[in-house]
Parts: C-alpha cells; structure tokens; sequence
C-alpha cells in the first residue's frame, strides 16, 4: 500500500479510536461521574487530547455517545438473555441489568440535563422507547411461558425497578427478588 | 365579654384562622400546584390577604407549615391504623397513604427546594426520619405478626414504595399488590 492511499485505513484507525475513546469514557465516567475531566479519558485510551476533541467536540457529545453506546448494549444483552435463559429468568436477569444502568444513569442524565439534553429531549424518549420495547419483549415471552402474571405491564416492571435502583447496588437483588415474588402466578393460583 | 378584654378570644380567633388557612393551603395547592396563588388560598379560607400574610409572611412559611400539617397527620393515621386493623393491612394501609402523600409531596419538596428547604434541608430530614419511624413501627408489629418476610427492612419498603409513586396514582392499588405479594411470607415457607 503506498503511504498517500490512506483512505479505508484511515477510516478504521478513526473507528478503532472512537471505539476506544468510548471505552475508556464509559470506565472513567463510571468510575469519577460524568465531571471526570476528559484528558484522563484520553490518557485511558492511549489517545491524544487533539484527536478525543476531533471526535467529541463538547462534554455532550461525549456523554450522548456513551449514553446511546449504553443503551444499544443493553437491549442486545435483552435479546442475548431471551436466547440463554428460561422466559422469567431472562426477565428478571435484564431488570437487574437496567437497575445498574439506571444507578449509573441517573447522574448522567443529570449532567446531559444540564446541557439541554434531559428528560425532557427527543434523545431521552427514544432511549426510553427502545428500553421499554426490549423490556416488553422479555415480559411477553415470561408471561406467555407462565413464569408471570399475567396482570404485570411493561409500566408497571419499570416503576418498581426505578424503586429498586433508588436504594442502590447493594439492594438490588433482594429487593428484585420482592418484585419477582410479586408478580410470580401463586401455584394453583 | 367587654369589648375590650380581647386577649384569650383573639388568640383562639388567630388560632382558628391559622388552621382555616392552612386547610385552605392544603385544598388549593393539591388542586393546583404549590405556586397556586395566595389570594386564592385566603379567599378560600375566608380570610383576608392581610391576615394571612401575617401568618406565613413568605410563599415558603406557608407551604413548610403546609408539608409539617401534612406529615403530622401521615403519623398520626399510621397510629390509627394499627389500632383499627391487621398487621399487615394495616402496614399497607399506610403505604397507600404513602404513596399519595409522595405523588403530592413531589411538586412541593421542588418548590420548597426552590427557596432553599429541599431533600437536603434539616426539615426535609426531620420529617424524613418521622415518616420512617412510623413505617418502622407498622412493620415491626406486620412481621412478629407473620404477615411480612422477617428479611423485610424499612428501607427496602421506602424504596419500593417510591417507584409505586413515581406510577402516578392510578397504579398505586395494584403495584402495592404486587410488593405485598412479594413480601408475604408462602404458606410452608
């Protein structure tokens, strides 16, 4: 290859960077919160300061890159669990899944709310249309399979996991557990 | 009575305007929100806007007395509560309560935070602590009753009760359901 053919080559080497970028923000971002000061993003993924601001021009476009890279990761992990496990552990193996996210989330959907990208934005509902579809396919197949009642709506498994994500890491799997009690058909019920 | 001798009746006639106020205060900002106008809340109580001003000088006076009122009554139904009922249905009875005063409280604890008495404030913890005491003593009296899971804690119940919350108050009956189910110790278990 002679050293001015540098398009696809150049195209991958972009990829390859944004990929890591993205990986080293997720790590640090979970680690210090969405404040982490970003040359330690770049420094975690061996990448210049010049080359992290080529490709995320703002602190925004970071967090709606990790946020979206989040959320696409999740609802494979929903069709990846639809194909390991039984109906209702696949269910309940996502919500626990959700509840992290939520916890990691909620500071930052602060810090995107804070720049105009909140609750309130287009991203906002259309990653919360995509949870939810991933969350109604899991709830369909446990209800149809009897591993849930049949009454349990996608909004109902939403707020009570939002409860569950509000007491934090460490109460996950009990309190999920309380909720999958809940909404388990009693035997001969 | 001489006209003159006005110390005793005029205190219980600031009293009774006080509580008119406040009852007023309680209907309007549930009707509308806590930046309903305070004419309309003395109206109500008919009662002039100079006398209620001399009650609650500012917005934040009246919606802090508005919210104490609030969570005295919470306490004081928990008391009554275990008196009139089971253990347990008494224990959800409450949470029911809860969940009202929750949906209710949220506008009001963001326009208390607005003037610098949100979820941070002494007040905010103070009451925090008594609603959590009453809780504490339903679920003390529902588990040596048997009627709740003895892994069951005050916290894991304020987490779950918050997401119920978050539903909005048609859901309330049925997800408390499900976190009564999932609490509910099994016949043999």
């Amino acid at each position: 290859m002679s050293p001015v053919d540098n398009g696809p080559p150049r195209r991958a080497d972009a990829r390859r960077n944004r990929d890591a970028l993205l990986a080293a923000a997720a790590a640090v971002i979970a680690e210090e919160g969405p404040d982490a000061p970003l040359d330690r993003i770049a420094r975690r993924a061996g990448i210049g300061n010049a080359t992290l601001y080529r490709h995320f021009p703002t602190r925004r476009d970071l967090l709606v890159a990790v946020t979206a890279g989040e959320i696409d990761a999740l609802c494979a992990r929903g069709a990846a669990l639809r194909a390991e496990r039984s109906p209702g552990d696949a269910l309940f193996g996502w919500l626990a899944l959700l509840c992290a996210h939520t916890a990691d989330y909620r500071e930052l959907a602060t810090a995107l709310a804070g720049d105009g990208l909140g609750e309130g934005s287009a991203e906002f509902a259309g990653w919360h249309a995509r949870l939810a579809g991933t969350l109604s396919e899991l709830l369909t197949a446990a209800t149809a399979a009897g591993a849930v009642r049949a009454d349990t709506t996608v909004a109902d498994l939403l707020a009570l996991t939002s409860g569950v994500a509000l007491a934090g890491r460490d109460g996950v799997d009990r309190l999920l557990a309380v909720v999958r009690r809940g909404v388990t058909p009693r035997a001969g019920g």
